[in-house]
């Protein structure tokens, strides 16, 4: 069995929790999930979601249940064992600022930092989490660099330049040094897989912390056609990647900063898999609420092949968000199980560099998808 | 130095022989020679054409130069050098029969195939190839499968099941055999490097024959997007792609025989790569002359995501066919020389498995090309 | 009211009915309707079915209500008022052979064309229809181009030289001229309205034929897009339009004959819309059963525009084909009560070059179908 | 004959010189002069461009001839009669302020408005034009919306309120009453025919105005595919359109005032041609400079048909956006003279329905543009 413990009860933490029970109970085949036909020491089936946190006055209280048959009404059935598992209060420290969202948070109790960490021990000394996931909404936060920077600042409670994922990571770390070793999985775009603070505190932990920023979207696709280029030696002239939705996670990067953490994450690969900065426009674009949580991304791009001609590509894809991240996330979870049970510590560049658009430690470079696959698979011991 | 000899002076041909001039001179960087940044031991710069054949009226007897500034004429340049290079009379078999080409071969001058066999050895032992390369128009012909019964058809002059294509593979290897090893190259859909036949014959005079098919148009990015998709368990509902051009090669394709074979190398990748056989449509579909040699490809792909959910994928390309394929060649001719200086006999999958359509030998199976590229780099000992 | 029969009980049948009594329910808007909005005299309520013809063994007897479950499923909630439309049995004169389906048809109990005529005139007589739809799949039949030559068939008994769409056509005007004048939509590509045999029996009879093959599909956006190029004095030059599908059509549609009847009414608008006959690649592609009836369509095309530059246009669709046509047959059953009322007779191109693809009489040129629009309001003296 | 004059000598001035001289010296066919077949009173040879204004130092005193070379190196040959015309100081009012042009202007001699004004109308008493076309770079400017406050603003020298463009247009109506009629033609998202104070001011001396932005791009194209779904009654549920592009207009459009100038002409097009406002991100979007003056449009959108059903469309185009607006001004100065010789006055609907993106006058609502090209061709007495 793995415990797993979700941070943001949003359309990810939907998809999962409902693909999840759906899988379980044999109703649909687990595609999406990565490594299902693959033995990696633990199924899917072991999976155990003990708790997920909100601060959304409209979740916390409820349950999976409620949530998601309003979300998915008759589009896609939701198990009744989903009606067990009950939203808990989260903390805020305004990561949802901006967003049209009535909060409850545990920000309104406690008024340390210290305070709220503590909160969340005593809430996973009940749960017993293997594996804590954070799916929040995207934040814009600045990165601590050493351990030291990132101590005092829960220290001196500098709460204003903390988020809260940075405070769950924090929580988590210091739940595995008191209680049991833990993973901890960021699939969002703010930097802590990436922040060498964060990397240290896990390693003096025995634990391990992966990231950052879940590889769904068009990214990753984008990734291996410039890797398919790369290996014809075919010179890229410029490439043009748009991007639009309509979930909160489009709505929230119409606030500037959380757009460019976005852009940061996405436009690294050019450059690490070219081998050159081919002139690029790759930005999270738009926000238009009909198209909802499948996504439309329109990409083109130029390239000189041999004897100086040129050749023109263009791909137009429609696609689910939400649930593309959430299969992602049953592999983490299971591999969170399998790396703690292994004694690995600190980040793993192996699984990041596979499930992450921008995978730590933070001087890694992006590879193509593909084969970054094939060093998964070296790195489990499979094939 | 490497001495190259072509079968067929088609597009393909003159952009090999044109970029290779432009690159040697500096003029244009190798940009669609894949391993071209890659220590392999051959350098473009020693690869030195000595021989090209064809069968069309309008170019036996001419130079290169002439023939390619006919059909680049003012858009590239075309080096002078190239005046050197005057294209022989080839054996025609019917090759072109059907398409709009009054045709010249030695096939007027000579009664049996076993005399084309001899007036080629005589002819290549005079240029002294290292590697020969097949670019002949697409073939229509069956395989022999075993030695004896390839041999036996030679012996008793069976001309009408003979392909061009054909009797120059074999022809090489009596020349292989009498004179130095050779490495054939067969970029085109006739089935050699997927006949035991030829890959016995060439084993037998420690030669290598490369085949078949080279991997340019779409499929090969294809291969690369279904990858990506099966590394994820993404279930594919189906796939179309379809393909028009305006080129010589298309208009062979409207003959329905050469088409059949053109669509067994290419729908092959999907069960290959997928691990079932999704529904699809994937063929050369089209002529039309105003696209010239810079073909359309338009693909579209649905496939089923985690919890359920369905995507959609479109791609469309405007791609230069001949220059890219001529791009490959000049690494084939490179790897020929090294594969023949290490000794190797028979065929290479690891060559065959990037730089082909349908890879031999026979039995083999497609891989994705972003797979076959790390597998190719093994091979030649890099990194 | 309106009465109206349908021949050929298939999807776009399937999608008629359904919508209609879900439209008259109030249940959904008229969408798809193009003049639903406008008073034309007859409203989508007086609209009642009141036969449906097929030969499927598996159709002929039950009821519309079964059929539409049973192809919709859960998909689309199909109205228990269908129960009472019971599909009756038709003629078959090889209409769908070739394809997987058993068939049921009045020709296993009449020896001859004069007899199946009388039959469908006695059915008739109890139906009363004032429109008749033929919405068979695609046949392949030749024009009689006289009335003399048509009648004489007839007389002859010419079984083999008919097809179903002419013998119930032929059968519909007989009607016409013992009972009531009617008005015979061809909503397929066979010639009937572009045959002057059926035109001038029509007009001989006071009655109507309009046709041919119903304007949906990506062919008429096509014809506004050439539009738009051609009011620019832009250039066209090429267009390629690949189209596949997983229906019944496309099906047939491999089976040549079938074929090249759809790519003649395709074609036409090219050199109909821009004034010279720019090359082009405008074919029913391919069959796909995964597709299902949303058939995927790519279109392409380049155009010189000023000063020599040259502009490229890559379009791709998703579209429903039967619906589409469904919409479309609403407004001409409801057109067809009123050019009845006000005493039209023949053909009636302002309303054909609008909802047909290869409008009638067989003289007709194609115009854009957003300028057709504007000549069938006034032809319907609206705006 | 009709005299021209340009304000702004960008890529349109450039290709409109160029493409205009090489039609006349009959090298290329008129492609994309939209009534270039039709018999409209003046010929394209008639056209006489007799002065250009600019503010780019590197432009000021230099021949078109010059400038155009250097922008088209040898891919467009550039005749030599158009070293002829040099091009001369504009007014610069901080049009281009924000980018990277190094300026010269008569700002620098003149310190009022009303010394500009009159700078300008002893220029064109030299130049005598019948059309002077505004074709600068994109500004942002506030409407004067009554004849009075526009005359108040330039009594009172406000010169931080007036634009370039306004001053131009200024100049020009005062040339008109003093001199000759004029049409002033706008081909910029600034408002000036949507102004009404330059409406009443243009009336007021007996000459016209027309505008504003034209035409060309992707909008236009979108809007006739709207009218193409509105005249179906198919339902859009959203329409995205994203815009790219590497010239100067783009970059201008990264000033957030210019950008908005241009998404409101257009986006009124979607509640004008559909009746209600469908969800819609149709925005200028971005610069990336290796795409050049050939911008890269993805619009995607998707509808209701009948009976419920959803249909896709994806539309790619690479379109050059400054031979296209060239075009269109070759036919703009051909009907300016036509329009002034028949003695029209104040803004032109119909002419400005097809030719622009917002057409003035302000109140005036967009119509797709095959309708438009029907009310141009009537409104012509053509057909």
């Amino acid at each position: 069995m793995v415990n797993a413990v979700l941070l943001g009860h949003g359309m990810v933490a939907n998809h999962l929790v409902v693909g999840l029970e759906r899988i379980k109970k044999g109703d649909i085949p687990p595609y999406g999930v990565p490594l299902a036909k693959r033995e990696i020491g633990v199924s899917i089936e072991e999976i155990n979601i003990v708790a997920s946190y909100d601060v959304d006055v409209n979740k916390v209280g409820k349950s999976a249940y409620e949530i998601a048959r309003n979300v998915f009404k008759d589009t896609i059935p939701v198990p009744e064992t989903l009606k067990d598992l009950v939203i808990s209060k989260g903390v805020h420290l305004k990561s949802v600022e901006g967003m049209p969202i009535k909060t409850t948070s545990i920000d309104e109790e406690y008024d340390t930092l210290r305070d709220m960490v503590e909160y969340f021990i005593d809430e996973w000394r009940k749960h017993k989490p293997d594996v804590i996931v954070n799916m929040l909404t995207t934040e814009y936060g600045k990165t601590f660099d050493t351990l030291d920077a990132l101590k005092a600042a829960i220290d001196n409670n500098e709460a204003s330049s903390f988020t809260a994922s940075q405070l769950y990571a924090y929580a988590a770390a210091e739940y595995a040094k008191r209680v049991n070793p833990v993973v901890f999985v960021n699939v969002i775009p703010v930097f802590l897989a990436n922040d060498p603070a964060f990397v240290s505190l896990y390693e003096s932990v025995n634990s391990v912390i992966l990231g950052d920023d879940g590889a769904t979207g068009a990214t990753p696709l984008t990734a291996d056609i410039l890797e398919h280029l790369a290996e014809r030696n075919r010179y890229v002239k410029f490439i043009v990647q748009f991007n639009i939705g309509g979930n909160l996670d489009f709505l929230a990067l119409t606030i500037p900063e959380k757009n460019k953490m976005k852009e940061l994450t996405k436009s690294s690969i050019v450059e690490d898999i070219l081998g050159y900065d081919a002139p690029h426009y790759i930005k999270p674009t738009g926000y238009l609420e009909p198209l909802g949580d499948k996504k439309f991304v329109s990409l083109h791009l130029e390239y000189v092949n041999f004897n100086g001609l040129k050749d023109e590509l263009y791909v137009n894809v429609r696609i689910n968000d939400s649930p593309s991240l959430a299969g992602m996330v049953v592999d983490l979870i299971r591999l969170g199980k399998v790396v703690i049970q292994k004694g690995y510590k600190g980040t793993l560049y192996p699984i990041n560099a596979f499930f992450m658009k921008k995978p730590g430690p933070i001087d890694a470079k992006s590879i193509s998808k593909i084969n970054a696959y094939s060093e998964l698979l070296s790195f489990l011991g499979i094939k």
